[in-house]
């Protein structure tokens, strides 16, 4: 109340709302060789955090987005996440987590945006058609593994920022970063920062931004939802050694044919899941639902050449989106035990385990899920009298998020969107999990965004990852705008 | 016609029919010490074939094993058999094959004796309880990679002639060897050299031993048949690439689903082959038959525990072994392109290939088969309805061998092992597949038959391989008077 009363406060403020976008919007323009430079740098260091000889790399990432974050005036933390255990017993230090604040001014909004800086495994013989670690453009598009997961979203961010400070221009919101180096690999050690800084670094935080998804087509779009997952082992154990099947087939109930059996009931031919009280959990599609889908850009023929496929489970939009997005999948992976190398071998597994997993929806409920899939296992088990033993276990139990597309924070977006590209994004769901979402809700409370700027056809976690030009660019411009937009949202005090 | 009129000659004949089996025995007694170091020194070579770090050892496996039968005064051969290609491209010289010859009297029998000199991979992390590469004697048992299978058997052979030989004995019967380094692989080259040398080497021979076997209880046993064995490969593909399961899971039927499917029709859960037209053609199991396998000496128990279950499928003697022996079985191995090692991965694979395996008996026809089980397979997946596409492909097609246990062949088995131990050999089948048995059969036309000397529990194939001192040294017995049995077949002219 007090700050009202001083005039020259009053005026800074006011300056900073006296948004000048075409000013901004030119200075990006002026600079795309620069940002191109620095997608090429980050692109060129091997940051993959699944492959522990690459560790060298991913701390010198961290490193490089720190300096980069501190070079530009921000407070900067690397903070430890301590050791990840190795299956052969001996420890590796983890990435440490890269924070930064820009602005405290407490009469701000202030956004955190959550991105990461590993990326997934590549390698040229994998069938990439250029250099994974080497930037290159043809025809408008930037291949090299991390382009659009995560590392150009990640430089927009901090491309938009330094843009506002090189023209003197105040930021209209405080920003902080949350920048980790485990996502590829599961977010080790992320939610323990959420929860140890709760009250100090997520303490002033209003909204949570993640740029960690891609557009659905050309159209922008902004994500409002993301499916949950469980994931299942389920072993079933027989003799104690693995035997010759000349010698031995014909003795024994094999493992792997109780394990198939039961695998067997759980999706009919036509892909429905078959254990009992799945599908009745799943939220009906309402007709507005329906019609925000129907609204949605999406090329059905481009899908299927995309992913190589004569014939897809849905043949129309709705049905297709809404499957992918909305209503639970089970896909079985593989099974662990079993003979899965090239040419032939004529063994009897002595034990096999089924991995497979099952995407969850509002309003499934992962532990009543854990108990209908174990219960039915368990169920048609039995019936087979097999001599062999069963154990079902739910290895992961990540449950949905779903935001408001009311909320003001998708508002924001969608102002954002109008102005930079002059077109309504789609509103999207994405089908794959982000748990550290679900934790941002679930820990801060906090409202969160999805805002992608990656390609429709990023190929992310492919061969020929990309990110295109357009996207890079405009997509910062975007960043500039929707950071405008959200100092418009009400403070909430 | 010639020789009867010559009494020197004569004399020879009847010095070496007049058998002296306690010197002999006593000789053997005598050396037992000799044969552990000679065992002790095989197993020490690392002669894995299926390792090509190893084939340095393998290589020198077959000199060494050539060597100690040139000492001996044999005429030996090292058969180039050529090389074999490697998954990259590169080829790597197989092991020679050993061929030796001890003796050629156009009027004695001629016996070729068959063995292996490769192994299996052993290491210690496997779970041996001695070092797999040192011979270990505990409890009368000598543990070593290679004991059984086959070291042992070939060196007890070996021991046989030389007694003989050391102790001035005539060879009651020509003696041939072929030895290969490849059986635990596949036998590349052998069928070509069987061919090949089918009017030299194998023109005068008249019989055909194989000791690369074992017994089924602790009372000797002599074997006259094998199960033939079709190799098939199921492979369902679907889209060009493996995909994410949250991004494309609910959009396209996947193959993992379309295979487990048509596999969980090739068996029931009780273990019957589905395949219609497979029992039909099974040789019904005759009265003769079943008295035989009750005669049998076989500690239903025993096995259990062995190989570690509280239930088998069949819970009395003569089904289960029948079931072993001259019933079809069905075993699948495994799935290649799925997701197969430890931890989680939320894959949705795009091609993925069954492997199983069908035992074949007589009167099975591995011609018949194949199109009966692709056939099937493909009237399963056609009730599907998928999109994707399946093939069906058998890698290997290996026919049945079986013996007549009247032949003379066997019945000199019964009587020398009447003369060493005492009782009656068990007649037994084996549930797995020796090709070349059946190979030798076709192309040479002569009677073979299977002489065990191996434990029942000799753990071929499995950790803690061994032979026990006993079966190792009465084996060496066993063989010397079952040359002097052999003799005493009337020579076919």
């Amino acid at each position: 109340m007090k700050l009202l009363l001083l005039p020259s406060i009053q005026l800074v403020i006011s300056i900073a709302h006296a948004f000048q976008y075409e000013e901004l919007a030119q200075y990006v323009n002026n600079h795309e060789e620069e940002y191109m430079e620095a997608l090429r740098d980050w692109v060129a260091v091997e940051s993959d955090s699944s492959d522990i000889s690459k560790r060298p790399d991913l701390h010198r990432m961290m490193e490089l987005a720190a300096e980069m974050l501190r070079t530009m005036g921000g407070t900067v933390n690397l903070v430890d996440i301590g050791a990840q255990e190795l299956p052969n017993g001996e420890t590796l230090a983890m990435p440490k987590v890269v924070t930064a604040q820009f602005g405290s001014d407490p009469q701000k909004q202030t956004v955190c945006v959550y991105g990461h800086l590993d990326i997934q495994p590549a390698k040229m013989e994998d069938g990439w058609a250029t250099d994974p670690y080497n930037l290159t453009e043809l025809n408008g598009n930037l291949y090299g593994r991390g382009a659009s997961d995560n590392k150009a979203p990640v430089l927009a961010w901090i491309h938009a920022i330094k843009a506002y400070r090189a023209l003197n221009m105040e930021l209209p919101v405080n920003v902080k970063f949350v920048l980790e180096g485990m996502e590829e690999v599961g977010s080790n050690g992320l939610d323990g920062i959420i929860l140890a800084q709760h009250d100090t670094f997520f303490a002033d935080v209003d909204f949570i931004i993640i740029s960690d998804c891609i557009w659905l087509s050309r159209r922008p779009a902004l994500t409002y939802g993301t499916r949950g997952n469980c994931y299942f082992f389920a072993e079933v154990e027989g003799p104690k050694k693995d035997l010759h099947s000349g010698v031995y087939g014909g003795t024994i109930i094999e493992p792997m044919t109780d394990l198939i059996g039961i695998l067997d009931t759980l999706i009919s031919p036509s892909g429905k899941i078959l254990v009992p009280g799945i599908r009745e959990a799943v939220a009906p599609l309402s007709d507005e639902e329906w019609k925000k889908y129907q609204d949605i850009e999406f090329d059905i023929d481009g899908f299927k050449e995309m992913i190589g496929v004569s014939q897809l489970m849905y043949n129309n939009k709705v049905d297709l989106l809404a499957h992918r997005w909305r209503y639970p999948t089970l896909s079985i992976h593989g099974i662990e035990g079993a003979f899965s190398a090239s040419g032939s071998k004529t063994v009897i597994p002595a034990k096999v385990t089924a991995k497979f997993s099952m995407r969850q929806v509002p309003n499934m409920d992962p532990a009543m899920v854990k108990k209908q899939v174990t219960d039915y296992l368990h169920s048609v088990f039995a019936k087979r009298k097999s001599p062999n033993k069963l154990k079902v276990t739910m290895l992961i139990g990540a449950k949905p998020w779903l935001a408001d597309t009311q909320d003001p924070l998708y508002e924001a977006g969608k102002r954002a969107i109008k102005r930079v590209f002059d077109v309504e994004p789609d509103l999207i769901r994405e089908g794959g999990t982000i748990p550290v979402a679900r934790t941002f809700q679930d820990v801060t409370g906090k409202s969160i965004i999805m805002l992608p700027i990656g390609d429709f056809d990023a190929g992310m976690h492919s061969q020929n990852e990309k990110i295109s030009r357009y996207n890079y660019i405009e997509g910062t411009k975007l960043f500039i705008v929707y950071l405008n937009e959200v100092a418009q949202i009400k403070k909430q005090v």
